[in-house]
C-alpha cells in the first residue's frame, strides 16, 4: 500500500539532501532573495494591499525595456521582416531594412528564422560580427570562424568556462574573478565545482584593477589549486569603472606571462559616459603589444544585444570571439555548442543589426543614430545624476559611473544595524535593502551578492529608470538612508 | 623571450590534455562527422567541384523548415506583432493575432519582447499552456506554476538532469534511457558524468518498451550505481513508435515501485501518423492511475515550439512541465533557471501561438488548421512511403514510422563491408553512411550514434523533405543499398 511505499523508500527522490550540491551551492543575488521579495510586494499591492508606496521600483537588473527604454526601431523592423517575410511586400518597411532582413534569410536554412542555424551561428551574421570588430579595433584583424554567436553573453561564459573546468580535477581549476563581480561568475564557477579565486578592485582608486593585487590574488590561489582562467569585466558589473590601456596590457602581460586563458567580458563596450575614459577592447590591446602576445594568449571576448543601447534582453542575442584556441579544442567546443543545437535566431538577427547598422548613405540612418545618442545621452546624464546624488547623502559615497548601467556605492551601516542583522542571521546590506525595499519600494541588490571587501557595504542599482523616477528614487534612498542612520545612531 | 616563455610553460592553456574530460566524452551525432563531411561537400559543389549528384540532401536533422515546410501564418504574425507592435495598426493583420501580441505584451516588462521575462517564462503564457494542458488531457489539473518555459526541450532536459545528477557523487548517478535513443542524453550524460544505464527497445515488436527489459537493466544497474531517473522518449526519436497506454502504465508503476524520477520527452505530442496509434501523456495515464500514483510520482514532461506542425527551430522556444517536485527543490530550480535569465521571448510568444491556437470563431481558424492538417497530412503520407519503399529494399527493414520525423531502418551489412569498416577504425554503419554520403549526396545518421543492439546496423532519417524530393532520395538509397550489397558479397 502507499504507506509502506512511502515509508520503505523515504519519499521524494529528488529532495535537498539528494539534490546536486553544486546546485544547492549556486547563489545569483541579481535574482535572488530581494528580488522575489519584490515581487511578492508587487503582488500584494495588486491585490488591493497598501503600502508606504503606491509602486515596486525594480532597480536590481539591467533590463531596459521593462524601465521604459524603447526599442530601436530599425532592429525591430529587420527583425520582424525576418519573422514575416510577407512584410517585404510592405511601403511601410525601409528598404535598408528589408535589404539587412532578405540577406540573413539568405543565410538560413529554407529562408527561414525557423530552421536550426549552424551551431556557431548563421554564417553571413559571423562575417558581419568580423567586419564589425575589424572596424571597431581600427583594422586589428578579425576571422568569422572565430565568431560563435551565442545565447546572451551568459551562455557564452558559461560555455568557455565547461571547456577550461575539468571534470574530476574540477576542485583544483582556479578562476580569476573581480570582486565586486556580476554573479554568473561565481554561479558558474559553484555549479561547476571549480575555485573562485578573486582579485578585489581598488575602490578607492575609482574601483581601477591594481595589478599588484592580481599577483598577490595569484599566488595566494597557487598554494591550493591551479588558477587557469582570469574573468575581467570591462566596462565593470556592478562597478562601472572603465578600464584604462595601460591597466589592459598589464593584465594581458599578467595573462602571457602565467600562461592564463583570459575572458574579456565587454558586454557595456558601447556604455561608456564619462569624458575622459574610453573603451580599449582587450584584442585591440592584445594586438598593440606585438605577435609575441597576438599570437599566443587566449582570449575570449563577448558581445551582447541586451546591453548599449539597445537593450535587447528578452532576445538572448550575443557572440563570443575567441583567438588563439588551439585548432582541436575549437572542433571540442563546436561540438558541445551543437548539444544545444543552435543560438535563438531572432536574437542572431538583432545581433546582426547592432554590427551592421545604417550608414550614412541609408535611409534609415538619421532615425537610427537619433534613437541611439538619445538612449546613450539620458544614460550619461542619468549615471552622472546618481553619482551627484548619491555623494550628497552623509555615509553614502559612489565611485563615477564611468559606464555600463549601475552605480555601486558604499554605505555606512551603523554598528547597531550591523548587530541586529547578524542577530537574524542576515547579512547586514541584505538587511538594509529588505528594510529600503518594505519602507520605500525600491528593489536594488546588496553588495554581498557581488562580492565587497570584508566590513564594506553597498547596493548596486541601475541607472535605467527614466531621468524622473531616477530623481523620485534617489530622493527616497536619500530621506531612507539618513532615518537609518538616525534610527541606529540614536540607539547608540 | 618568446621562445623561453613558450618552453617553459608548455604553450597553450587549453589544450587536449587540459580540456574539461568530460566535454571530450560527449558525442552528438545528429551534428557529428558525418555532417560536418556533408558540409564540406556542399562548399565543394558549391565552388564549382563535381560528384555524381548536384546537391546534398541533409536528412540527419529535424529541422523542417530547412526542408521547405512553410511556417505557419498565424504563428508568425503574431511573432511579428510582438516584435514590432506598429504593426497593431496595420489592416493586414488579423484582430485575433492582433489579440494575443496585445496580451503577450502586456505579461511583458515595459510591454517589450525585449525585456527579460522571470526565469520560468511570461506568467500569461504559462497560463495558457497549463490551460492547453488540462484540455488535452481532458480535465487533469495542471498548475501553472509548474511550468517552465525552455530554450528548446535540450535546455528543460538539461536542468532536471543537473538537479538530478549530483556533483562528487556523479559516477554514482544512473540515468535510464532508451536504446536507440537521441543523442542529446547521452551527451549529457557524459558532460555530467553521470552513468548511462541503456534500457534496449524491441525491434521485432515496433520498438516498443518492454517493461521486463526495464526490470532487467535496472537490476543490472544496481550493482555498480544508483539509477535515479528513467527518461522516456515517446513518441520515440529516432524509433519513431508510439507507446500504448498500457506501456505507459507500466513504466509509471516501475517508476512508483523504484522510486525513479520520470522524464518524458513528449516534443513529438503532435506527430501521430498510424491511424491505431494515439498519443497518451505520461501525465493524464498517472491521473489515471489513482491519486496514490498522481500525488507521488515525480514527473517532468517536456515539449518545444521545433517540432509538431510548426517546426519552429529556430526560435528555441518549449516548456516544461514538472509535478510531485518537492518545493525547496523547485526553489532550488528556479534559482538554478534565473541564472540564465530568461528563455527567449520570440521563441516564449511562438509556445503561446502553439498552445493557444485559433478557435472556430476566429477568424484565422480556417486558415490555420488548413496549415495545420496540410503539414500533418503530408507527414503522414511521408511516414508511410518511407516503411513502404525501403523494406522493399532487400536487405532493409524498416519499422512502421508510427509518429515523430525519422525512419531508423535497419540495414543488413555484409559481412565484407564490416570488416573493412573495422580495418579503418570505423562503425560499419558510419562506414555505409559515409559511402552513401559520397556516392549519392543524401546525409543521414549512422544508428551507432543513438545506440543498437551489438550486431545490428542502422540509420536515422527524416522524413521531412518534400514528397517528390523524398521519393528520389529513397530511389537513391534503394539503389545504393543494392550495389553496396553486390561489391561486398562479390568479395566473398
Amino acid at each position: 500500500d502507499q504507506t509502506s511505499h512511502l515509508i520503505c523508500n523515504g519519499g521524494k527522490t529528488l529532495t535537498m539532501d539528494t539534490l546536486n550540491p553544486q546546485v544547492k551551492a549556486v547563489e545569483y543575488a541579481v535574482r535572488g532573495p530581494i528580488v522575489i521579495k519584490a515581487g511578492e510586494i508587487e503582488k500584494y499591492l495588486e491585490e488591493g494591499g497598501t503600502k508606504p508606496f503606491s509602486e515596486v521600483i525594480k532597480a536590481n537588473i539591467g533590463d531596459a525595456h521593462a524601465m521604459g527604454q524603447q526599442p530601436i526601431t530599425f532592429l525591430r523592423q529587420v527583425v520582424a521582416l525576418c519573422t514575416f517575410p510577407e512584410l517585404m511586400d510592405s511601403p511601410s518597411f525601409p528598404e535598408d531594412a528589408k535589404w539587412r532582413a532578405r540577406r540573413i534569410l539568405q543565410g538560413c536554412g529554407g529562408h527561414s528564422l525557423g530552421s536550426y542555424s549552424a551551431s556557431p551561428g548563421v554564417e553571413c551574421i559571423r562575417k558581419d560580427i568580423a567586419a564589425y570588430i575589424e572596424q571597431r579595433d581600427e583594422g586589428v584583424p578579425s576571422d568569422w570562424e572565430n565568431i560563435y554567436l551565442t545565447t546572451g553573453a551568459s551562455d557564452g561564459i558559461m560555455t568557455i568556462l565547461r571547456l577550461l573546468v575539468s571534470g574530476k580535477d574540477s576542485s583544483r581549476t582556479g578562476v580569476m574573478i573581480p570582486i565586486p563581480q556580476y554573479p554568473l561568475y561565481s554561479a558558474a564557477i559553484s555549479e561547476m565545482d571549480a575555485v573562485q579565486v578573486n582579485y578585489y578592485l581598488d575602490e578607492d582608486n575609482c574601483w581601477a584593477l591594481d595589478i599588484n593585487e592580481l599577483y598577490r590574488a595569484y599566488q595566494a590561489a597557487k598554494l591550493h589549486c591551479q588558477p587557469k582562467v582570469i574573468c575581467i569585466i570591462n566596462p565593470g558589473n556592478p562597478t562601472g569603472q572603465v578600464q584604462s590601456k595601460k591597466c589592459i596590457e598589464e593584465v594581458l602581460h599578467f595573462a602571457y606571462e602565467e600562461n592564463l586563458f583570459v575572458m574579456s567580458d565587454e558586454v557595456y563596450q558601447d556604455n561608456v559616459y564619462t569624458p575622459d575614459c574610453q573603451f580599449h577592447s582587450f584584442k585591440k590591446v592584445l594586438y598593440e603589444m606585438g605577435p609575441e602576445y597576438f599570437n599566443s594568449v587566449e582570449l575570449a571576448s563577448f558581445h551582447s544585444t541586451s546591453k548599449g543601447y539597445t537593450g535587447e534582453c528578452g532576445f538572448r542575442g550575443g557572440y563570443m570571439e575567441v583567438i588563439n584556441m588551439d585548432p582541436e579544442v575549437k572542433a571540442q567546443l563546436v561540438k558541445l555548442l551543437s548539444v544545444r543545437l543552435c543560438p535563438p535566431l531572432a536574437g542572431q538577427a538583432a545581433m546582426d543589426v547592432i554590427v551592421n547598422p545604417p550608414q550614412p548613405d541609408e535611409h534609415s540612418y538619421k532615425q537610427f543614430h537619433q534613437e541611439k545618442s538619445s538612449v546613450l545621452g539620458a544614460l550619461a546624464d542619468k549615471a552622472k545624476l546618481t553619482e551627484q546624488i548619491l555623494n550628497a547623502v552623509p555615509g553614502i559615497k559612489c565611485n563615477p559611473v564611468q559606464g555600463a548601467m549601475y552605480a555601486f556605492p558604499r554605505i555606512f551601516i551603523p554598528p547597531k544595524a550591523v548587530e541586529e542583522a547578524k542577530a537574524l542571521g542576515m547579512q547586514p546590506d541584505m538587511f538594509y535593502c529588505l528594510r529600503l525595499l518594505e519602507e520605500t519600494g525600491i528593489c536594488v541588490v546588496p553588495g554581498s551578492g557581488f562580492g565587497q571587501k570584508d566590513g564594506t557595504y553597498h547596493f548596486r542599482m541601475t541607472i535605467l529608470p527614466s531621468i524622473e523616477k531616477l530623481k523620485v528614487l534617489l530622493g527616497k534612498v536619500r530621506d531612507f538612508h539618513i532615518s537609518f542612520l538616525k534610527e541606529y545612531s540614536a540607539l547608540e
